[in-house]
C-alpha cells in the first residue's frame, strides 16, 4: 500500500459545482414524505444557480407539493476520476407565468418526451460537491 | 409526432432488476432524517437478493442508523435506452460476525478505499424498475 497513490477527495467550490452541472442532463430526486425516501432519476437543467426539472402529474410531483425540501444528485463516474454535486434546497411547481418563462427558456429536454408539462424549480440552500480519485489497488 | 417513433417505459420483472443491479458497481443512496432527504453515490455489491455497502462512521453511516428506511438507485442512461433500478428497504449497520462474514464475500471493492470498515446491508421491501426508450425528436 504504501507505494501505491492513496485514494483522495476534493471538495468542489460552488461555482465549480454550478459549472459541473451545467455539462450534465440526468441527475437523481431525492424526497421525504412521512421519513419515507424515495429517489427518481430526473433530467434537469441548471440556470441562474437553480435547477429546473419537468414533470407529469404523479407520485414525483405530488411529493414535491406535499414535502418540498429535496436533495438533488448529479455524478459523473470514471476510472480515474470522479465528482458528485449535491443540491439541497426547496422544490416549487412553477404556477406563474414569469417563473413558467423563466423555466421553458432553459430549452430543457427530457429523456423522456411524454407529457411532461408541469415545471419544478429546486432553488437551493446548500450546493457541495466533491471530486474523488480511487488509489491505484482499485 | 406522428410517424416518430414515441417514447416508451416498461416494468422490469424483479429478477430483470437483480441482474441489472448485479453489473453495476456505483449506486445512490437516499435517506431521510426529520423529513430532510438526503443523497449519496455509493458503491455497492448486489447479493443474495440483499444490497451491501461499505462506510466509514459519519454522516451516511449516523443517517443510516437514526433512520434505516432508506431508497436506493442504480440506473445507466443511454442515447437509445435506459433503466433504473429502485430498492426500498431498511439499512443495518452489521455487526454479527455471521453477517460480516456474508458481506465480505460480495468482495465489495469501494471506489474509495479510504478506510470503510463498517458494512450496512438493505434488506428490501420493494425492488422496482423500468426501461425507458426516449422518441426520435430528443
Amino acid at each position: 500500500m504504501s507505494t501505491q497513490p492513496q485514494p483522495s477527495q476534493t471538495v468542489l467550490a460552488e461555482e465549480e459545482c454550478w459549472e459541473l452541472l451545467a455539462g450534465q442532463k440526468i441527475g437523481r430526486l431525492a424526497t421525504s414524505v412521512a421519513g419515507e425516501p424515495e429517489i427518481f432519476p430526473v433530467s434537469f437543467a441548471a440556470a441562474d444557480q437553480r435547477i429546473f426539472l419537468r414533470t407529469k402529474p404523479g407520485t414525483k410531483l405530488a411529493e414535491v407539493t406535499i414535502s418540498p425540501r429535496v436533495a438533488f444528485e448529479v455524478d459523473e463516474i470514471g476510472d480515474t476520476s470522479s465528482w458528485s454535486v449535491v443540491v439541497k434546497g426547496r422544490a416549487q411547481v412553477l404556477e406563474r407565468d414569469a417563473d413558467l418563462d423563466e423555466a421553458r427558456a432553459t430549452g430543457l429536454v427530457s429523456y423522456l418526451e411524454d407529457g411532461k408539462t408541469v415545471w419544478v424549480r429546486i432553488t437551493p440552500s446548500e450546493v457541495s460537491g466533491r471530486r474523488l480519485v480511487p488509489g491505484e489497488q482499485r
